[in-house]
């Protein structure tokens, strides 16, 4: 089996499993107890937070809020920070965002969206013009999860700031967290991240914050996480994201240039006469998004799954709102024809040069054979 | 070691672990996606969530859309279910319900509390009399964390419909399911339930719903949960929660009764001369709740764990808060001298015979010692 959908999620990293069994067979405790037992799990909570945090900010001004998900930290920033005026985001974000801003919309808020240039990244200069003094909050997707396109949410982030100081300022870093070496800046307020992305396992994601911003839970009870997040911990999952974090920062910049090779060889294996990219040339290594004229991608996909190769055809998490085109392919300005047969091929420093090789044959084969029956 | 701190959290049970391991190592793809491999997982799911939901309620009536823990579960109930009027709970509920329903407060609804009996239990006649035609939601615990009282959750919730039909009702099940054998009545519309406390792993409940009841998500995105709950699933949590639930199950009688026994062996070895039953007889035999007059239960707390037994004060959860005394202890009229040697000794199946004798013995031992330097 070839497994190209890593952007939906990743095989859990082994190594990384078993250095937080013990999470799972001995230290079982309750974090919050107060014996030695609870207390100590308290302590090595307060380890991962800060490991996984120093990976990507400084200490002194940002703090972590682990959740159950990218979705619940997504969730934890729009209906905490988007609480008046008008907020904006961008007709490229994952539903995390997008169904949460729709539902803002719903108790009262204006929002706005910013259109995409046709990479998928967004534009600049539209989503600054929405901005005006009544704007509470700006979230932009950091990586987009179905292009690649990398938004810089730091020069973004200035700019919004600089148009109105008191908004602001998400992103949403989950496909970019472990791939795209990248530090926040004071400028970005909140910034989030998920477990299973990156090796990591499902149930686990976290919120980063700047220290000084307040905002309110979206979970409300025991008071976990500082108050932000109530909830027991879900100490194996934290311990488990920590172990992945660590491990997939230790080599990012090599990971990096290799997936960057991968992605490379595996576009250059595509038939370019069947194969349109939409994915722009400095997208993130980590997806490479493809249109096929003509076919269907889901049924595309059926077939490299009997074939070995396992490939999306967009966000996972979109599968469930059964519409049958993609709203940010669609928002790239791609032809209804062409958002028809997507396909995102998304990897993992896992994945081998023989694996896009023969990825790139088997989805050549499956589409020259389609095209020519339709011929 | 002894472990006596069930209520706060269960030691994994490991062939229920060993189960659910596939989902780790080679099961692990996105749910949502759509070849083989994601969609077998849908099914598994599927299947997940009619054999948690066939133990408590019938699949004709009720749904079950599964959460990060109780907490969510409850938070997801109390915001979903209470959206106007006045929302009436009780003074004896776990911080997930009482703090979310301070927030609801916040957001402009009148919240009501009913008292509590002695034992912790709730005056039914009280709680009654606070419903009046404009209570959207009734929210009673069905097995109170601290004294282990049980409430009569079904005949509650006819008593409530008879008083107002509109009004909706929910409990948090969560130190009930899989220990108190029950059936959800039409009349109760929410029920939340979680794993960590039968066995499960901590990161994983749900809630549990009538399926005609039309609610709020709490958490918006990729549409999970038939919407109700977005965020990829947690699979390999959600897997080992059935598992841990039918095991729970299949034995919940003869479990009831051996723990029941066992409460009885704890409660009669220890000193009656030095503590004080506050649990009633009838309460659940997972706890077993009892003060010390004039000594701290956090001393008594410190110094079993010392000699290897491990018990807890009262509700984790609520050690975040940093209040001295238990709300709910002293709810129950409860004085504040008694409130502060409080103890909660919370069971499980695995406990053993031996275990409770050398437990009170240790408890004996410690609390008479303490009280022989006092005099």
């Amino acid at each position: 089996m070839i497994y190209l959908d890593n952007a939906a999620t990743t095989k859990p990293d082994e190594e990384c499993l078993k250095l937080a069994e013990k999470y799972l067979q001995s230290q079982y405790f309750n974090p919050s107890a107060l014996y030695k037992g609870g207390y100590s799990l308290q302590v090595e909570l307060r380890e991962s937070r800060k490991n996984i945090l120093s990976l990507i900010a400084d200490e002194e001004n940002f703090e972590l809020i682990f959740t159950s998900c990218g979705t619940e930290a997504d969730n934890t920033a729009i209906f905490g920070g988007g609480r008046r005026g008008n907020v904006i985001t961008t007709e490229g974000e994952h539903s995390a965002v997008h169904s949460a801003v729709v539902e803002l919309k719903q108790r009262g808020i204006e929002v706005r969206f910013a259109k995409l240039n046709p990479d998928g990244s967004v534009n600049v200069q539209h989503l600054l013009s929405l901005i005006d003094d009544k704007t509470s909050l700006v979230s932009v997707i950091h990586v987009n999860n179905e292009t690649g396109a990398v938004n810089d949410v730091v020069s973004i982030a200035k700019a919004v700031k600089a148009k109105n100081k008191f908004t602001l300022f998400h992103s949403d870093g989950v496909q970019a967290f472990g791939k795209i070496p990248f530090k926040l800046t004071k400028d970005i307020d909140m910034y989030s991240v998920s477990a299973h992305k990156i090796g990591g396992i499902k149930g686990c994601g976290a919120l980063i914050k700047r220290k000084s911003l307040i905002i309110k839970p979206l979970i409300y009870g025991g008071g976990q996480e500082k108050g932000l997040r109530s909830g027991t911990e879900n100490v194996f999952g934290i311990k488990n994201f920590e172990y992945a974090s660590l491990k997939r920062y230790k080599d990012i910049k090599d990971n990096y240039s290799k997936v960057q090779k991968l992605q490379e060889l595996l576009w250059n294996g595509l038939d370019k006469d069947i194969f349109t990219r939409i994915s722009a040339e400095n997208c993130s290594p980590y997806i490479l998004c493809v249109g096929v004229e003509g076919l269907r991608g889901e049924t595309i996909l059926h077939e490299a799954d009997d074939k070995g190769l396992i490939i999306g055809t967009g966000s996972a998490c979109a599968s469930n709102d059964k519409k049958r085109y993609s709203r940010t392919i669609l928002a790239c300005g791609v032809s209804e024809s062409l958002a028809d047969g997507i396909l995102r091929l998304s990897l993992s420093p896992s994945n081998t040069e023989e694996e896009m090789i023969k990825s790139a044959q088997i989805l050549n084969e499956i589409t020259a054979n389609r095209k020519a029956i339709m011929a």
